[in-house]
């Protein structure tokens, strides 16, 4: 059996399964700088086998479109010039059309490609292509539900598209005792450089929530005067504040008393107890800081992982992302994955509703700078022995 | 026979014939927040139709959609909250299609409206949206020619679209005797408020160049160092340059030593003795500066104006946009048509190759910011007796 | 009797007596771009001199300091680099007390020159630096003012200031006839180059108001909404208004339910019958706008001047700072003087309780960008006929 | 003997020494935000007394002037309103005098405090109130050095002040092996709270150089493109150098193919074998990066510290500035001392040349954003074992 032509297949059509709600006009919008256009990351992610897999291993390939390597080239810098990330909603060409038909294309050769042999390295790239898709597909949706969100119309993407399920359990906090452990990605799977050089850190003790912050907590938060109240914000995230006028999750709205929330299946009333989410790190951290707890670090937070029932948000971290020891980047494009946004980002552990199956573990590392919201992220406290 | 019905009928539908080599995905594009989407251009004009004519003077109308007042209002501000100009843009949804339907339905509806007997004030606000709407017209094609003409694929819109014709003639000069001319519309036909007031002025005599300066002459402006030579510019205008880092016309790029320019035909090379386009009033005069010369100002060109061959490019006068003696806005939301912009803006007279056919006469004054290059406008050289 | 020494000397010595209530610190404050520091207006007038005067007139003359033609050159572009306007604030040294030893050392050369017979260009441009240094006394006293009321102490400059004289009569409004006029300066006397070419234009009539706008006029235009209601304004006006949430003249505070301003002589509830100052173009068009009236032009303005009671302010005009007919600008770093900033820019008239004796007449004209407040400027109300 | 007496007495004078050899002009600008006029750390040090020991704590003490809480407060917000950080460079009042008023005024009451028997928690807050003024003595240099560095004139702080001291030895890394350490401040003397909670890490083990990188180590960096080389840099370094435009650590200037660089003793051309100063963090990743190396841990610092030759720059880690496990701000006003600091920063270890006496020990951690390079710090390379 042909198992990565299978895989392959399945994740490329999963891509395309997420835009089936859209309209034309949605695949180009990107209304502020870190949305990227849903076509946008239909060719980019096509683009990374293209140029990694198809230009260099398959013989007699030729390239669909040599202005594409420009177009849908995002970070990687070592293979050429790119269109600035703010521009990507002003290509109104090449068409959507014409995009699908570049994923065809590209599709057709890599199932030629994976017909025949591939070699270690070779099956190493292609799961990172893969993987990188994933990464993509969890964007796609991030990136969808801001375009939608932000029009006035607020229009639906899907109705069954369930963001929000209760929490009904008690809160009780799960001890971490005082001790050496483990950290990181150790076995044969994969997993990204950044979360690989398992290796031993040592823990003070701790206690980590069983469940999530509630949207009625964060509610009481919001009304107790908190967003203006000082003691409970770092220093940037109260020149974020002033700047932005931010005073609530993006996506809430108050109308006629009560708050709702725009979601993909439109916009709803908050459920009360359901895990709150599109909070900023600036906005977890002065939460915590109100609850006179904190969040946990990445590490406490992988060591009991086992323990705490995960996999609904993204969960910010106090730590801020960083080389684990040993990290080395690899040489070449492909190096510029993770290294580069070593600064300035905190770590989120975990994973969401907009995951897509099978690309969550207990090891992963996810990363934002700390004053963005339109990510499926949400809040878990901790406390100290 | 009814006139009106036939002229509207005209008029709508050469916006949308206009926009036939449009793809989906080009009609929601706003690269810079001057730049309109194509789709609001054709939503915008016709909800003025709907706003000022349907709702209050058709019986029984009912409104197509309530929320596209708040999306295609631009400026009129007495009718209520708009969207923000630079945002346009983002606005996915309603539909291409969605807003063909819109146009479809209030054309409909105005031929309705159209088969009664409009009274007098009817028909000047329907001959005021007809206008309007054949502005808008001028301003699709600068917004497409950007939308296009910045996409690094270069699309073609129109191969048969002619921007440039050579200049032919031999450059004279006409003199312009000193004494007091009649300036402003004067007569029945259709005039905006901001040309009306008849009125007399007093000219010191000058001469006007019969043709416009050429591709091939700023090109040696530009060659000869001029843009950065200070004593040619306004203060102002030096900080525009220093800001943007601009040193040529709009569309203008220099491959392999060769000045070659975008049009909506393609990338041409340059037409040396075909007029030159897509300069700002800054470059304009200074032009003008570097030849020992200066621009007209928008009386003489208007006294001229019979003895010139006009109608090719807007072309910059030295005249601020004020107000004619006399001039008092109208009341209400059609008021704001033209006095809120009279402050910053310089006139330029004339007509271009994007203006509608029967919408250009030698007393129209079209007015922009100094800084802006993507009008079709071009440079008329003067100098006193 | 050596006429151009003593007026020299008058001048020079005027200039440090505006600048006697000063301490140390003061002179070298630069709170906004536009305004400049005491240290550098006392610097840059004598500047003027040495370069244009002492280096290219006086035998043996040697050089101050060859770095401050670097540091004290203002928009002279064609004499050598500058240091950028916004940063003058941050030039430490020279200090205060080299300024002055570097006034002394100018005058004392100069005393020299003028001791001896300057032949007619000469004279001219002694005659352009002693005015340029009287129009650097006018925005002396604004630039102190701004840095003194931006204090937080409100410290007084002078207690004798007196900035305000009620407006004691009844508002009668003069009558202009239609008819050709002359403009401009015709005479013996110094005049600027931009008030020269004494030409003929041609007005419709009018009526001017013999009284300025009162404190209490303006405060009832604030108390009535109009800073919110967007008809009063321009469309630049509104995104001014945006930005920067200006909703009363500058240096008023409202106190306890009452107006108070700061003023050279410390802070002070506003005179209600005296001229309101400190407006921008943007609010003096508004308030005329709410009045139903409009602005002056400047032709308007100058033609009745010798029937109003001026002085008291720079009155704001409807009119663009243009260039007057047949107007060239002098060559070279003179030539800089007026000429580029015709462009953005709205002409007033009159003088101000600022502006030093004898630095007024009546085609004098004054120019500034439209949202500026740090004038001492006033609004004079107009209608037609 | 009165211990604490001597001892405000001795850091007091000591920071009025560092202001001698400035004129009264240095006092009062602030060329970008992050510098402080001197005058401000002179009130500001002094706020500190008067507010949190002097008005709580001496009987009958009356406030030297209630302005001054508004004006000196820097981030204390639990204390009331502060003057915006960018806009200290604007009061020229009170004056320079004044604020050695304030200082002698509070010295005096502090004396008289002082004399009487100070409980344990006034003692602690005298202590912090000497450990921030020491830090701000510090900040004074930086602050002063920009201000004469960025002065065109170069002027000489003190042709005395030695920044650079030649690196004489060889490079050798002493090695750190893998295992657990006891990290942070364990003892009876003064430590900051974010230096406190003794605890322990695992380290991986590392290699550490034992001596800076030099100026022409630098310098090869530079000259080898490494700038616009995109491999060795963040993606925010990246931004940052496009905005920028920076292309070498702060004060250096090519001058006729040599480097030159401002130092406290005036223009100097740099000395090769001296310790590189004035580089962010992100030139201290990149040049990292550009050996094939990386920045030591704090932790990893911190354990090798007594086998280190440190104290004359600031140097930079790899570690993000979060709390220590465990950490607790102080409630009120003085727990915003570092806790609201802990997001984006990077920590610096050691102390530099303008580090008062007494005020450095291995447990001290430094922090400022990575952009930064106005600080006196420096580059130390560390490798995996």
């Amino acid at each position: 059996m042909n198992q990565p032509k299978e895989r392959y297949h399945a994740v490329r059509k999963y891509t395309e399964k997420l835009c089936q709600p859209l309209v034309i006009e949605d695949y180009g919008a990107q209304p502020i700088p870190d949305v990227s256009p849903p076509k946008w990351h239909l060719a980019h992610s096509t683009w990374f086998f293209e140029t990694f897999l198809l230009k260099k291993h398959l013989k007699g390939y030729s390239e669909f479109d040599p202005h594409y390597s420009y177009l849908f080239n995002s970070y990687y810098e070592a293979v050429g010039e790119r269109v600035l990330k703010p521009n990507r909603g002003n290509m109104t060409r090449p068409t959507v059309e014409q995009v699908y038909q570049y994923r065809e294309y590209v599709d057709q050769s890599m199932k030629e490609l994976l017909s025949s042999d591939l070699d270690k390295t070779q099956l190493a790239i292609l799961e990172i292509g893969l993987q990188h898709e994933q990464q993509h597909q969890e964007l796609l949706i991030y990136d969808i539900k801001y375009i939608l969100g932000y029009n006035p119309l607020f229009p639906v993407y899907d109705e069954g598209f369930k963001e929000y399920q209760p929490e009904n359990n008690i809160q009780e906090f799960i001890p971490l005792e005082k001790g050496n452990y483990k950290i990181g990605y150790e076995g044969d799977g994969f997993a990204f450089d950044n979360e690989r050089m398992h290796h031993e850190v040592h823990l003070m003790g701790a206690q980590i929530s069983n469940r999530l912050v509630t949207n009625a907590e964060y509610a009481e938060f919001i009304e107790s005067g908190a967003y203006a109240d000082h003691q409970f914000w770092h220093s940037d995230a109260r020149a974020w504040l002033e700047q932005t006028a931010i005073s609530a999750p993006l996506y809430w709205h108050k109308i006629d008393g009560d708050w709702y929330h725009y979601t993909l299946a439109g916009l709803k009333k908050i459920i009360e107890n359901a895990a709150v989410m599109h909070v900023s790190f600036y906005e977890a951290y002065a939460f915590a800081e109100w609850k006179g707890m904190r969040l946990p670090t990445e590490f406490e937070w992988e060591v009991a992982a086992n323990q705490l029932d995960w996999g609904q948000r993204w969960e910010f971290t106090g730590s801020a992302y960083l080389p684990y020891p040993g990290y080395k980047k690899p040489p070449g494009a492909i190096g510029e994955y993770n290294g580069k946004f070593m600064v300035n980002q905190m770590v989120l552990r975990g994973a969401s509703v907009a995951t897509p199956e099978n690309h969550s573990r207990k090891t992963y590392r996810n990363f934002f700078h700390p004053h963005l919201q339109w990510q499926f992220n949400g809040i878990r406290l901790a406390k100290n022995l």
